[in-house]
C-alpha cells in the first residue's frame, strides 16, 4: 500500500456541525486505504491474541511451527529451544531458536517485518504456515503491547558470520523498520559454533498458565504427532523440559504441486489464463496443471470448442466457462498426494497410546481427495477403556501436524464427532446428538495443502461438507471397531464365568466331596459336558520382550457328546509375520491363520500356537478366533466370520 | 502492495530435485509478498463464504449493512431493496439498492474493487461496518465463482446522472479493474428520477434456503433492531416482504471520538507521538485524545517526568510507558459515549414481543463501558414463557445492530450465557452449565466503535473478560427479575385456589345445601373466615384502546376476625403518569401508589382504582401489590415490600 496515499492528519477525529448531513462528496474525503497491519494492530484478537494467555502461546505457536516447517524444507531433523522469562508483572521474553538453514540478511526484514509475505502461501503442498501473517504478528503484537522492537538472530551455512537485526512494524505502511543491526559470531550453550539457525526474540504481555491450553501442553501435543523434533521448553520458573527426539526419519516431503483442474474456480482460471507465459493454450493446459496429459489437454479443447493454438489470454468469460464445463466432463487422475505429510496409521495409534492407556486403540486413514481443488486427508484414531465413563469425549485435534488448543466448538472435527449417533456404537449420548460420553480418546488430523481455518488465528477448521463427510467416515470405520471391542468384551465376561465354572468350581466341588465322602476322584468330564454341551476356545497372548515377539496359544475344549470337523481360524496383527505354527495350519491369507480341525473327541482338547514378529509391542494384545463348521449356540470364545471378509476396513472413497 | 514487485512466472511450481536440500539462498528466492485480496480469495470461508447458502447471505448481508450505515450517516430514513433471481442452478444475481447519498465517481472502483478500503476504519465511532473488506469481498466472491464483474449503480445528490461501472478486482495487486463504465438516467420502478442512492449488483454461486439462518431470517432480525428502515426482500421465487418502517425517528446518531487515553496501548501512543502534527508533546494530549483537559495534561506531564514544550517525535519508548503509567494513575473522565448508538430498553422489549409472545418480558441496559480504549455497551432483554419448556434457551445476538446468525458456539454471547448457573433462577440446566432449557428467549446486543469479532466473516464476538462480564450482570439482573416472575407464578397459582373456594365454590355449596334442605341462605361470611383467617389482595389490569390508558382494580377483603390498620402499595410502570387514583392516596413515589387504609372491619372488602396514562400497551400486564401491618402469614395476594427498594435495578458499574 502506498504510503503517499496515507495523510497523518487524517487519522485525526473531524469535527463536525452536528445534524448537518454530509454530501457524497464529503463521505468521499473520509474513504481511504487501510494498512493490513493496522487492521489487524486493530483486530490482534483475530490472530489469537485475544487473552493474555493466549497470546503467549500463540507467539510459541509461530515460532515453532515455522521452526519446524523450515527444518524439513531442507532435510534436517528439527532441534527447537523455546524458552520464556518474566521481564515484569505481565511481560515475558520469548526466545524461540532452530538448527534450520538461515534466513539471508536482506529477508530476515520482511520475514519478520511484514505481515501477508512468506514463501508457503503460492506453494501447494502440505504446510503449517501458509499465509504469510503468524510470527510477524507475534513481532507486531510484541511491539504493540511492550513497543518493544523484536531481534532476530540468523546465520546460513554459507554465512561467515550471524546476524542480528531489531525490527519494528510500520503499521501504517505494513513495512519493516530495522532499528538495529549488527554482525555477531553465534556460539551455542557449549560455546561451540553455530553451523546455521535462526533466533526470534519477542517481548510482550501475556500470562503464563499451565493445563489443557498451555505452551506446555501445546509443544508436548506437538512432539506426539512430529516425534522426529527435539523440543526443548524452558519455563518462566526455570523448569526444562526435553520432548525427545522419537525416530531419526523424517516425516514424508510434501512436495509442491500445480494445480489440479478438478474443482478449479473459474475466477482462478481467468486469472492464471491473463497471467500465464505459456503461448498456447494446448500448452498453458498441460503446463499448468497436474494429471493433464496432451491427450486430456486435446479433449478438453475439443469439449469446449477452443483451439488448442490461441494464446490463453484471449480466452474470455466464456471460454473459462466452457473449459470448466469440459473439465467437470473428462475423468481425470486423482491429485497427486506426494503433496501431503499424513500422520500414519502406525504414529496416529502410537500417539494415542502415549497421551493415554486405554484397553483398546483402533485408527482409521482416509485415501487423500480434494476440496475446491486442494488435496487433503483425514486421518482419524480412537481409543476406548480409560477413565471414567461419566465424562464427555476428549477429542485431539490437529491440523497439518499442529495441535489446535482453541476453538474446539467452532472446529469441523467437533461438528463430525457431533453430528454421529454414537448410541448403536455403545456410548451414551444425549438425544443421540452432541459429543458422546464415555471412556474415549478420539484424535483427529485434517492434512491439506490449504487447511481452510476459520480465521488467521489457525484455530479451528470451517465447515467444508467434503471435510466433514470424509471425518465422520473415518470416525465409523473406528465406531465401528470399538463396538466390536465393547461386544466381545461383555460376550467374553460370560465366556470367562463359564470357563471359570469348568475349569475351577466344578472340579474343586468334585474334589471336595470325594474327599469329604472318601471315595476316589470320579471322572466328571460328562457331567462337564452335559452342563456345558458346548465348545470352549480360548486364547492367551504374551509379549517377549527378548524375542520381540507375540505368542499365542489357544486351547479348544470339546464338552459336546459329538465330535466334529471344523475350521478354526485367528486373526493376526497387519504385516505380521508369522512362525512356529503348530499344528501345521491349511493356509495363512487375509490376515488369518486357518487350521483344519479333524475333530476333537467327546471331553477332551487340542493345543495350538503360533509366534508372531515384526508387530510393535502393544499393537497385538488379543487373539480373535473364529470357527465354521460348529452350531454357533454350542460355541463359546470364537465367531462365526464375518461375510465377505472385514467390510469395514475398505474405505468408501467419494470422488 | 507493489505489483512490479510480483512476477507472474513465479506463480508456477517450481521443479525441485527431490532430496537435495535448499540453501537459506534457494529458499529467499520463493518468498514473496501476498496481496491481501489474493488471501482471501484463498481464504474466501474466513470472509463468511464458506458454504453456497452463507455465500447469498453473506453478500446480502454486506450490502444491507453499509446501506444502513451511510443512510444513518446522512441522516436518512432507510429505504433498501434486496432481491434475487436465480440465474442457473446455483447461480444468483443479487442485487441491492438504497436511497443513501451515492458514491462519487472516482470513489466507485476503490470502495468495491479494494479489499481493506473505506471510510470508517479510522474513525472511532459504532458502525456496522468497519473493516472496509465486506462488500469488496463480495465483488471478490462473485467474480471468483462467476466470473462476472460486479455492477455498480450510483448517483449523488449533486450529479447530473448516475453512472453505472462494471468491475473486476485484480487480486494479483488488489485493485480495482473498470470493465465498463457508463453514464445513464436512473428511473425507479415508478418511472421516478432517482434523487441519490446506490445499486450493487453480484452474481455468485449460492443456495437459497428459508429457516433459521437465511436472508429472509436475517432481515427480519435486522428490521427488528432497526425500526427506522424499510426493508424490502424479494426471493428468487417472487415473494414479495416488505418490512415496514416501525418509526420515522432516526436512532441516535454515533459520533466520532477522539481515543480516550485510558487503556492505549503503548504500541500505539508511540505511532502517533511519530505521526501527530501538534508541535508540542502537551498539545499532543490534549488534541488527539478525548477528556484530557489543559490541567488533566499538566497532571500527565508531571507524573511521567517530561516536559509539555518537546516535540511529541522525541519521545521515546521509556518516555511513552512513563505516559502510560502516568495514565494510570490519574482520574479520567469515562469516555463520551454518543459514540454508541444503543437499541434502548424500550427497543430490545418491544423486539422480543414482536418476535415471540410471552407471558413476561424483561431487559437490563448497562452503562458504557471501555475495553482496551473501545467503548462498548451491553443491552440484553428476557421473555419467559413461551413454547416448549424442554427446548434449550433461544438466544437472539446482535452486533451494532446487525443479527448474528452463525458461529453462536464460539461466540462471547453464548459463553456468557453457558456460564451462569441458570438452576437457582428457575430453568433446567444440565451439571448448571451450558445453555438452559426452559420457555426462554434472550436478546443480547453488544455496540461498540470497534466489535471484537473472531473473524472478517463478523459472525461471533471474541470472548474479552470485560465485555462477558458485562453481559454476564445483564443476564443475572433479568434472570432475578424473571424469577420473583416464575415464584410469583406460583404463589398466584395458590392464591387463586384460594379465592375459587372463597368466592365461588362455598357459596355454591352454600345455595345448594340450603335450596334441598328449604332453609333460608345462611350467612357463611364467619365460616369463611373461619377457614381463610385471612386477607385477600386481587388486583385485575385491563387496557383501553380508546383511553390509552391502563385501568387497575383492586379489592380487599378481609376474612380474619379482627380490623387492622395497614398500607398498600401497588406498584406502576416507569415512567408512568397516573390518575383517577381512589380513594385518595398517602403518597405516590418511586413507582409505587401508597394508601393508608384505616382498616376493613372483619368479613368485609373494599375497592380501589386508578389509571395508568404514557405506557405502551403490553408494557403493564399486572399489577404487583405489597402491604406493610398485616401478619405475612395471614395475607395472600401482596408481598412485603422488598428492604432497599429493587436492589436488583442498580447496575454495578465496574471502572
Amino acid at each position: 500500500m502506498n504510503p503517499a496515499e496515507q495523510d497523518p492528519k487524517s487519522t485525526r477525529t473531524r469535527k463536525r456541525k452536528p445534524m448537518v448531513a454530509p454530501t457524497a462528496e464529503d463521505l468521499a474525503k473520509k474513504h481511504k486505504e487501510i494498512s493490513v497491519a493496522e487492521f489487524f494492530e486493530r483486530n490482534k484478537h483475530i490472530l489469537g491474541f485475544d487473552s493474555l494467555n493466549r497470546a503467549l502461546l500463540t507467539c510459541v505457536k509461530e515460532g515453532v511451527d515455522n521452526a519446524l516447517d523450515v527444518c524439513e524444507e531442507v532435510y534436517t531433523l528439527p532441534d527447537i529451544k523455546a524458552s520464556l522469562t518474566k521481564e515484569q508483572n505481565d511481560t515475558f521474553h520469548i526466545v524461540i531458536e532452530d538448527n534450520g538453514p538461515g534466513i539471508i540478511k536482506k529477508q530476515i526484514p520482511q520475514v519478520f517485518g511484514k505481515l501477508l509475505y512468506g514463501s508457503r502461501f503460492h506453494e501447494i503442498r502440505q504446510t503449517r504456515g501458509q499465509q504469510g501473517i503468524g510470527i510477524s504478528a507475534a513481532v507486531l503484537y510484541g511491539q504493540l503491547t511492550t513497543g518493544k522492537p523484536a531481534r532476530i538472530t540468523s546465520k546460513t551455512v554459507s554465512g561467515e558470520a550471524a546476524y542480528m537485526l531489531e525490527i519494528v512494524i510500520d503499521t501504517h505502511r505494513n513495512a519493516p523498520r530495522v532499528v538495529s543491526s549488527n554482525i555477531i559470531v553465534w556460539r551455542d550453550e557449549n560455546g561451540e559454533l553455530k553451523p546455521s539457525g535462526t533466533r526470534v526474540e519477542v517481548t510482550l504481555k501475556g500470562r503464563y498458565i499451565r493445563g489443557k491450553q498451555s505452551i506446555f501442553e501445546y509443544l508436548r501435543s506437538t512432539a506426539i504427532v512430529n516425534p522426529h523434533a527435539m523440543i526443548t521448553l524452558i519455563e518462566p520458573d526455570g523448569t526444562k523440559t526435553i520432548f525427545k527426539r522419537g525416530t531419526e526419519h523424517l516425516p514424508g516431503h510434501a512436495v509442491a504441486i500445480k494445480p489440479h483442474p478438478a474443482g478449479i474456480e473459474i475466477g482462478i482460471l481467468m486469472k492464471m489464463l491473463r497471467l500465464t507465459k505459456s503461448p498456447t493454450l494446448q500448452k498453458f493446459l498441460m503446463n499448468e496443471f497436474s494429471r493433464v496429459s496432451k491427450r486430456l489437454a486435446a479433449q478438453i479443447l475439443s469439449l469446449s470448442q477452443l483451439k488448442g493454438e490461441i494464446a490463453p489470454r484471449k480466452v474470455k468469460r466464456q471460454g473459462a466457462e466452457r473449459i470448466i464445463n469440459a473439465i467437470s466432463q473428462v475423468s481425470i487422475m486423482e491429485p497427486p498426494t506426494n503433496c501431503l505429510s499424513p500422520i500414519g496409521e502406525s504414529l496416529v495409534k502410537k500417539g494415542l497410546r502415549k497421551e493415554i492407556t486405554a484397553e483398546f486403540v483402533t485408527s482409521a486413514i482416509r485415501r487423500p481427495l480434494a476440496y475446491s481443488g486442494n488435496p487433503f486427508q483425514v486421518e482419524v484414531g480412537l481409543c476406548y477403556g480409560t477413565g471414567s465413563s461419566d465424562d464427555t469425549a476428549n477429542i485431539l485435534r490437529f491440523a497439518n501436524r499442529v495441535p489446535l488448543l482453541f476453538q474446539q466448538g467452532g472446529c469441523v472435527t467437533t461438528k463430525a464427532v457431533e453430528s454421529i449417533n454414537w448410541r448403536p456404537y455403545g456410548l451414551e449420548q444425549r438425544g443421540g446428538k452432541g459429543i458422546p460420553r464415555g471412556p474415549v480418546v478420539i484424535l483427529i488430523h485434517v492434512a491439506s495443502t490449504n487447511i481452510p481455518f476459520t480465521s488467521e488465528a489457525k484455530e479451528a477448521i470451517a465447515d467444508i461438507d467434503l471435510i466433514k463427510d470424509e471425518i465422520i467416515r473415518a470416525l465409523r470405520i473406528c465406531a465401528r471397531k470399538m463396538n466390536v471391542h465393547i461386544k466381545r468384551k461383555a460376550k467374553r465376561k460370560v465366556h470367562l464365568a463359564k470357563l471359570n465354572l469348568i475349569e475351577k468350581i466344578l472340579p474343586e466341588i468334585n474334589q471336595k466331596t470325594s474327599n469329604n465322602l472318601g471315595f476316589p476322584l470320579p471322572d466328571i468330564s460328562r457331567v462337564v459336558g452335559e452342563i456345558m454341551d458346548s465348545y470352549m476356545f480360548k486364547s492367551t497372548v504374551s509379549y517377549s520382550d527378548l524375542k520381540k515377539s507375540y505368542e499365542v496359544k489357544i486351547r479348544v475344549s470339546n464338552y459336546t457328546e459329538t465330535r466334529k470337523k471344523f475350521k478354526l481360524m485367528a486373526e493376526i496383527a497387519e504385516g505380521a509375520l508369522v512362525r512356529n505354527v503348530h499344528p501345521d495350519p491349511l493356509n495363512i491369507e487375509d490376515e488369518l491363520i486357518i487350521w483344519e480341525v479333524a475333530g476333537i473327541p467327546s471331553g477332551e482338547g487340542m493345543e495350538l500356537s503360533f509366534e508372531l514378529v515384526g508387530v510393535p509391542k502393544g499393537d497385538y494384545e488379543e487373539c480373535v478366533l473364529y470357527q465354521k463348521g460348529l452350531n454357533e449356540r454350542y460355541v463359546f470364545g470364537a465367531e462365526v466370520p464375518p461375510e465377505g471378509g472385514e467390510a469395514e476396513n475398505i474405505a468408501v472413497v467419494k470422488t
